[in-house]
């Protein structure tokens, strides 16, 4: 994997050139974003229409808007070109790349839909269509200072958010009540949006990796386990933090103090080089040493304009860390029926070491 | 066109007997909840992992879940069963095809990306692959008596979200202090979510056919317009209102009744075995009377599980009007830099005639 520096037109440039490609068709949300600046929202589908999907061939640097979308590319994408569209991919796009001496096209095959693609190649018999989605992922891998001075604003408010949260919070509350409350909070402070559907689990529930709030009441005695994060300037944040509700088991503290320290000994051994499968092995051997099966989902994983993208930490991946990565830490312990406790927060990681962008207090809060 | 009486399950095995199928795997968000009950957010897409994917052979009914949804696809789509994944499509996919004797898959082309299609298919090479999406649209074409009284939820849900507004809003509001208050409406009287990104647009922005809600404030002699709606058990809403702030001039008065009027002369003119095309011009032809050019988007859409689908009444599609459709009838005038017009209504066509889902008032409403 080669990291090219520059600007991303730059960049994207340069997988033109080794791929021998004349233009590059963009059609994922974030990369509109990183490229041009142009937002959608994560509802608003790729496919459905021409919504600022952009072509970039060695000299030009186009944007295809339909009339739902074109004042929003003059605004936000300034300097690149405007095409208003009317009709569908296959119509719309063949005169373009005719016109641009376009034979070899790069594409985002795992975002276009294959009828899109099929009736693209069809319609253009000329044009050779290339998959390059892997060929986009490094150039998005570090970012730079101002990237993650956007996504330290979402950690901040996120970490505002939990503060708000903790003082707000009281037994007989469902979890749909705090899901819409940290959501407020969010949009009344600045948030673009949810950076994805808030988490919020009570008691057993959290054993859930992925559950969604539901009418369940947060009860005495029980954990409350919350998942969330927000999007400010287009980048995102993700905090986890697992909240007692009154007095817990004593069990349900020790796991509580196991994942906190599985956490807290993953990051110490954060550094430039280090290999994202021994930080995995690192948390999941103190977990482990509890008595208790690990987290069945990665370590961790790489934040910016998406809430998940490269890089992976996990068993699975080798994966050598670099200065200018952001990405989460997250052990957990779950056992079904019973509890769930995770501990996330999102790291920075720096020539001299990692930096923490989510601060809340990680030892174990008490709500009641 | 033919139209399928029965369950929706029935109905995709007819599919299957007709196109000479073996299964077809369903990843279209709205038809999984369709088919099965199982529930996902609109920024939930359908290629990031296994999301509650579908397969329905001649007798088999199975639902695909990762870890992440297994538990949600237990309770909401009891009934089927349940195949735990880890891995993607390629590798999970050819061995369960096998063991089910599936040598011909329908798969939805616009649903499904090109990448996860074109491995699927080199690693099952003994399965063909065939896209049916447009075999699957007749099938949710004429809504049940029990999707049209959802879709009514909706709308009547819209229609005390309107009224709450009118009392609400006032000049100095931002488009974006409108959106919010409304969306806080929608979750804290039982809707599920948006049916779509809220559109609010003060004054001259209303030309804009999909704008979205800026810090433009509500000022006094423009009109404010507002298209929204929400999700009730999985149903949508859609409605569009153009108020008047204060005191607004007459050309825009005498336009906002041009639109009223043409929206009326649709209405007026629907009945079972009409065409969209002739109600299209219908309304067109009101508007251009008025010496303004009309409305560039469609006269209406189908709404239903997906806020847009099928039946489309425009100007370019000829569409038999048929018992059981539920769509909106929504005329414009955009006259860009000056003002936008637009009424937008749900339509529900019965044996009888057209029956308005949506029913807040049609003048013009003036807040201040």
């Amino acid at each position: 994997m080669t990291v090219v520096d520059g600007t991303p037109l730059t960049a994207v440039r340069h997988v033109l050139d080794e791929r021998a490609l004349d233009a590059v068709l963009i059609s994922r949300n974030a990369h509109k974003r990183w490229l041009s600046g142009f937002r959608l929202g994560d509802a608003e589908g790729p496919t459905s229409g021409w919504s600022g999907t952009l072509l970039v061939t060695r000299d030009a640097t186009l944007i295809l808007a339909d009339s739902r979308y074109t004042e929003q590319a003059a605004h936000e994408s300034a300097g690149w070109d405007l095409v208003p569209t009317t009709g569908p991919m296959h119509d719309e796009l063949p005169d373009l790349l005719l016109r641009h001496e376009i034979e070899a096209l790069g594409v985002e095959a795992s975002v276009v839909s294959h009828a899109d693609w099929f009736r693209l190649a069809e319609a253009a018999p000329g044009v050779e269509l290339h998959a390059i989605d892997e060929e986009l992922v490094p150039l998005r891998l570090r970012k730079t200072p101002a990237e993650v001075d956007a996504i330290g604003r979402a950690c901040a408010l996120t970490d505002a958010c939990f503060d708000h949260l903790v003082g707000w919070i009281h037994p007989g509350m469902t979890e749909r009540d705090v899901a819409w409350e940290l959501e407020s909070f969010f949009r009344s402070h600045g948030a673009e949006g949810l950076a994805f559907d808030t988490i919020v689990l009570a008691g057993p529930r959290a054993a859930m990796p992925h559950g969604r709030p539901s009418d369940a009441r947060v009860e005495h005695g029980n954990v409350l386990l919350i998942d969330f994060g927000c999007i400010v300037d287009g980048y995102r944040s993700d905090m986890t933090r697992t909240l007692f509700v009154g007095e817990v088991p004593a069990e349900i503290r020790r796991y509580h103090d196991a994942v906190r320290e599985a956490q807290a000994l993953a990051i110490e051994a954060l550094r430039l080089g280090v290999n994202g499968q021994e930080l995995d092995a690192i948390a999941k051997r103190r977990i482990e040493a509890e008595g208790v099966a690990p987290y069945g989902h990665g370590l961790g994983h790489g934040i910016g304009l998406e809430t998940h993208e490269a890089p992976r930490i996990r068993a699975s991946e080798p994966l050598t860390l670099d200065a200018g990565m952001v990405f989460s830490i997250e052990p957990g312990i779950y056992l079904p029926g019973v509890t769930g406790i995770r501990i996330e927060d999102i790291v920075a990681l720096e020539e001299s070491g990692p930096r923490l962008l989510t601060d809340s207090p990680r030892e174990a809060v008490v709500v009641a």
